[in-house]
């Protein structure tokens, strides 16, 4: 049995509490499809380690994290001590630079058991993937800021995208795209507006595009995207987004459903040269942490894309069904309207499992 | 009786079926509140005129227009024949820069008689403004493209945030939420991620705040504002964002409200130097142009906005009144469930002024 070596870093806040939820889930779905896996827990990133050290990580954590199979990944963030671009750039961005985790995956579902913010929609109404450029465009921190302090200052922002970045996510969507059954890929742009970059990336959509005839593509400006995000989901199959684009489409496609709190997200490195990287949706929401009530429902469903990833379908697709029915059977935390605590959601969904 | 000259550009497709209705009733409103109005109007901006003339408009068209207290105007694209960025850079974008027309307003209510996409709202529960920047930031032409054609090519996209440009847009927007009963403003921001133009946004928004002490404000990063959008839009007064995030928040916004093809939107110079310009959020629409079934309320509330900046809030209220009870007694076109015609709602509206 070839054993998988997995990083625990659990993070901030509510990241402390939903990763033994997610261990435990992802140990039960390995007993029962017979998957070695071995966890080492890291203390960092995190803003206790920042407060103390003066950074979210060792100076080594490269070489540190490099060998394992992935990272399985908590939360990251705590404003009232560290800001955000801190912590953040500190961290979860440099994973996905440096480990060039150049696709953020995020399946939006509308599931039995969970209330749909959307009037009139049902379960299987809402069902896609979000394929996310996750290591440029407009993320960067090239640019500066002139004039300083007087009325003439003035910042400059780059955006960057080249054709390394944008053809392998795109060639990755359009991969996706052809394993569903609807072959459908939306790209978000908003060429009629940004008008360099924007019309780069369609023109790589349609270049990429000639290679899978079999595929029908469309392109939304990113504005009238979101409006049929909440108007017409239905109608979306794989949507492939720049960074920043994907960033707001992956926070407004779950809002959708109403996933929100318990949508996951993976981090990948598709040719596996780096640890992958699988993450929830949700923050360490500092609001919350310390009663135990935080949903674990995100991080056992990375722990199931994690599996995927790793090469187990069947695995995955258990513990999917497995959070499927404790969606619609409970116990659930208080945010799904119920009164159980993380631990005893967790514990339930590892059984079921 | 001041004469108000405005200059009426109908553009393209059903903003040519539409402009008329939107005449009818700012007329209707004119004769009710003894508001002197003098039209003229103008053939471009358009596609047909490029497609004649090689250019969107004629070359002076800045000294054509410059005179005018308002562009009343319908909508410009038809990318069958023109690219949106051809014909949408050449107009509409032009005006707004070169008019200066650095804010864009955006009344974003729930409506009676309106089907809201969300569920469990009710009329009154959205009511908001967006304001967005609306000369920089992100829409820029700077920037470029290196190693063209080869496998290292890549692009170069320049966002422009002035410390003039910032500040002017907060400052209109922290005295609309002046006027409003809430006093509450939200700052449309991403500083987590894109690291030089947000924190630097994020920077003057707080110093703004400084000079109005009794508005509360705060700041949702992007992804998490458009979830919220869904999710929970009455806790939203006045939102202020960047070029771009205003032009994602303010389709997405009526989106939620189910106006969509109903909602308005001002470009304003506030200091009236240059004149300001009023288009419905919809476009041209190519698909249902020459059916005379597209829905004029958007026309004749960017008609009651005029008139509002014109000085004329009781006629403003009034159009807004008729538009409510039509919406709710009909005559609806098809896009409201309906079978009326363009006109029919049109003069029905009028009639009710
Ligand atoms: C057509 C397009 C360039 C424009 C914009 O993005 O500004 C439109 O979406 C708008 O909001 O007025
Ligand atoms: C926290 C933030 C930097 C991050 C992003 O914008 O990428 C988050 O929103 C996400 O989507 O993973």
């Amino acid at each position: 049995m070839k054993v998988h070596k997995i990083a625990v870093l659990a993070g901030d806040g509510i990241g402390k509490e939903v990763m033994p939820e997610g261990i435990r889930a992802v140990e039960a779905a390995a007993k029962r499809f017979n998957i070695g896996i071995e966890w080492t827990t890291f203390e960092w990133p995190s803003c206790e380690y920042y407060l103390e050290h003066g950074k979210m990580m060792p100076d080594d954590w490269k070489e540190q994290l490099n060998g394992y199979d992935a990272l399985f990944f908590g939360a990251v963030g705590w404003p009232d001590t560290v800001p955000d671009h801190v912590s953040l750039w500190g961290s979860l961005l440099k994973f996905r630079r440096q480990f060039d985790q150049y696709i953020n995956l995020r399946p939006v579902r509308l599931l039995p058991g969970v209330p749909c913010p959307l009037a009139n929609k049902k379960p299987g109404d809402i069902d896609m993937y979000i394929v996310r450029e996750n290591t440029e465009g407009e993320y960067s921190s090239v640019g500066g800021r002139m004039f300083e302090g007087t009325d003439r200052e003035f910042v400059l922002q780059e955006a960057i995208f080249t054709r390394t970045g944008v053809d392998r996510v795109l060639k990755f969507a359009f991969e996706l795209a052809q394993k569903r059954p609807k072959k459908h890929l939306t790209s978000a742009t908003k060429s009629n507006g940004i008008s360099i970059s924007m019309p780069y990336w369609d023109e790589r959509v349609d270049a990429m595009g000639l290679n899978y005839p079999e595929i029908k593509h469309d392109k939304y400006h990113i504005d009238i995207l979101a409006a049929r995000f909440v108007l017409s989901p239905e109608r979306f199959d794989v949507v492939v987004a720049s960074n920043l684009f994907g960033d707001i489409l992956s926070d407004l496609g779950p809002a959708c459903a109403g996933t929100i709190g318990i949508a996951p997200s993976a981090n990948l490195n598709p040719e596996r040269r780096f640890p992958s990287l699988f993450e929830p949706v949700h923050g360490s929401a500092p609001d919350i942490y310390g009663q135990n009530i935080a949903n674990p429902i995100a991080m056992i469903w990375c722990g199931a894309m994690m599996l995927d990833f790793l090469g187990y379908t069947e695995a995955h697709d258990a513990m999917v069904s497995a959070v499927e029915r404790c969606l619609v059977d409970g116990p659930r935390t208080p945010d799904m309207g119920g009164t159980a605590s993380t631990t005893e959601v967790g514990m339930a969904i590892a059984a079921i499992i």
